[in-house]
């Protein structure tokens, strides 16, 4: 564990006062600012995931906003799926290549107008990144970042939740599209999204001065159903198989390593970004894969900051990129990122920091 | 405070057992990476920085190398600074900015060689950005993150224990200048350089498996000298007045605004990032400018998170970024990103979180 102070490099969500007062006790840094990971209870937050109805400050989901005329074209141009059919309300999930096909980002676009796209990010810095490509490019589009900061109910208690405050409209909201709203006039945007296989919406704040205020109005509406803080969660998302970009990956990971396949259109414009390296990726086959390991042991031991080495039949054959103990499985289990020698139900050997451990590789997502 | 734990998003440098066994107790995230900030003992550390030698552990401090037929040519594009002179075995502070001049990083270029370059940048993703504009350009250079680990000896008993070390040709070295060497077969690159104005060197591994190694190496050295771990300490550098990008700065700070103007040469090629805009912004004259805030109190208030709002004759006229007690002038000191109408000298009020403060404008640095 390490202690943060600090520091206006570093910045907080609108929620933030909401979650000290809710007790939160860890944090993480993401995208340079501060997300909180747990409030003291762990358990007692994972099976509120998995049964009830959690509330998460992911104000660190931070918009790239592409507002202009070249607007849609800089979105294809960012993004490897085709979005030629994407709708005014429809979000998508979209992974970002760099050009040598590297996965550097895995956002949710949102489709606003034709002239007017999200992205809502995970952790790197694609404001930066865009604002080069489109300057190169001399494309009429400005990249910002909008005072725009998600929060997330999420569980299968969510629904009714968010319908009590919205309206039952949103159950018709289908998975990541989204809509315009305002809440005791506090102007918001729900989406049908959420970093868990546990169903939700993510209420983005379009004011934050209201962080408060939003957060209270769900946590009122939320306690008839036990809604509780939580925060996006190791194990859960584990066990669902979700991908965490920087944590899962490294400077070289393609998205065939990473089952993003299905999120890869190899006919998108020639102008797009990686899909040159991307179609040749296509053509040799990719070297490495993603599974799932399932580890000996009855401890929980979960990973540190560091990859591990992971050895099939006593040779290097690829690392373990993430390990927590599932409490439905009652196992360690995490990722392997692995040469395509190794395959679900081969046996392995984990290099730890406690010495070596017996695992089991298996298909994803494990539940 | 914020606790964080671990995560493979995150990493750590190959210092951080050492720094482990020297008893860290607080850390910050800079380049998603743990760099830490504290041992324990706040006040002695300054002291061992202003009065001894301290030992950090800057491995966050990443270098973006450049390397191929166009390193240089790309060296030039991305920094404000003439490089026309520049020599193997120079360094040199380079401010970069982005294509609208917003200062977005300030790394210490080393020139090793006409074809290879490194920038030990400061906390933003320029390995990101650089590489979307050679690909852009179709430049024929490659820009990596090698492994290679700066770790600094600061103070005034600094070039002793260095020269004691590497021998006493370390302590020709001028200012920024560097050279590559072994200690005890260790690969390691020496240059006058670090994040303080007490005098010292970062020795930069260029293998990090052998990190705690190379820190008790330069450990035992400087016991005669009283040689202490520390790290990059807000109170010295807010005295000297040392930029923190991203910390002192917003989305739209340019480097007039920040003291930074002798880094800029309005005279490099038309194809350098940001130098339409930066002759636009000399021509025209920058709104801000950064002067040093000397606050009413006696009891330590240091910044939190957020930019507190200056007021001027009643009306918010500029931000204060960073605020923090100096041991030396027994303040509370900190500095104004502020309209030219303020001057140094000004009286100003700052809203701070726990009420209004009285402080004076003074130009920078303070010591």
């Amino acid at each position: 564990m390490v202690a943060v102070f600090p520091t206006a490099r570093l910045r907080t969500s609108p929620f933030h006062e909401a979650t000290i007062a809710e007790g939160m006790t860890s944090a993480t840094i993401y995208n340079r600012m501060i997300m909180p990971t747990t409030y003291g209870d762990p358990e007692a937050e994972y099976w509120r995931l998995i049964e009830g109805v959690s509330q998460w400050d992911v104000g660190v989901e931070r918009q790239v906003q592409l507002k202009g005329p070249d607007a849609g074209r800089l979105a294809q141009i960012l993004t490897l799926r085709d979005l030629s059919n994407c709708k005014p309300g429809q979000g998508k999930y979209a992974p970002l290549c760099n050009h040598r096909a590297t996965v550097i980002n895995d956002p949710i676009l949102l489709k606003h107008a034709d002239d007017l796209y999200w992205f809502s990010i995970a952790d790197s810095d694609i404001w930066l990144w865009a604002n080069a490509v489109i300057a190169e490019r001399g494309l009429n589009v400005e990249v910002s970042e909008p005072d725009v900061s998600p929060m997330a109910l999420q569980g299968p208690k969510a629904e009714a939740v968010v319908a009590s405050v919205m309206g039952d409209w949103v159950r018709d909201l289908k998975y990541f599209w989204f809509r315009d709203a305002e809440v005791e006039g506090i102007p918001v945007t729900v989406q049908r999204s959420g970093w868990s296989k546990q169903g939700g919406f993510e209420i983005y704040l379009r004011d934050g001065r209201h962080g408060t205020r939003l957060w209270n109005i769900f946590k009122e509406a939320g306690r008839p159903h036990g809604i509780g803080p939580g925060a996006p969660t190791s194990a859960e998302r584990t066990e669902s198989g979700l991908l965490s970009v920087g944590g899962d990956t490294d400077a070289d990971t393609n998205p065939f390593e990473v089952r993003l396949e299905k999120y890869v259109n190899l006919d998108v414009p020639d102008d797009t970004l990686g899909i040159a390296a991307l179609r040749q990726i296509a053509r040799e086959g990719p070297r490495r894969h993603q599974l799932g390991l399932i580890l000996e042991g009855d401890v929980p031991a979960p990973l540190g900051f560091t990859h591990e080495d992971i050895l099939l039949r006593g040779a290097k054959a690829g690392v373990m990129t993430n390990c927590v103990w599932s409490l439905r499985m009652k196992a360690n289990i995490g990722y392997a990122l692995i040469s395509l020698e190794a395959q679900a139900g081969d046996a392995v050997v984990i290099m730890r920091p406690s010495g070596m451990t017996a695992g089991t590789l298996v298909e994803l997502p494990f539940l």
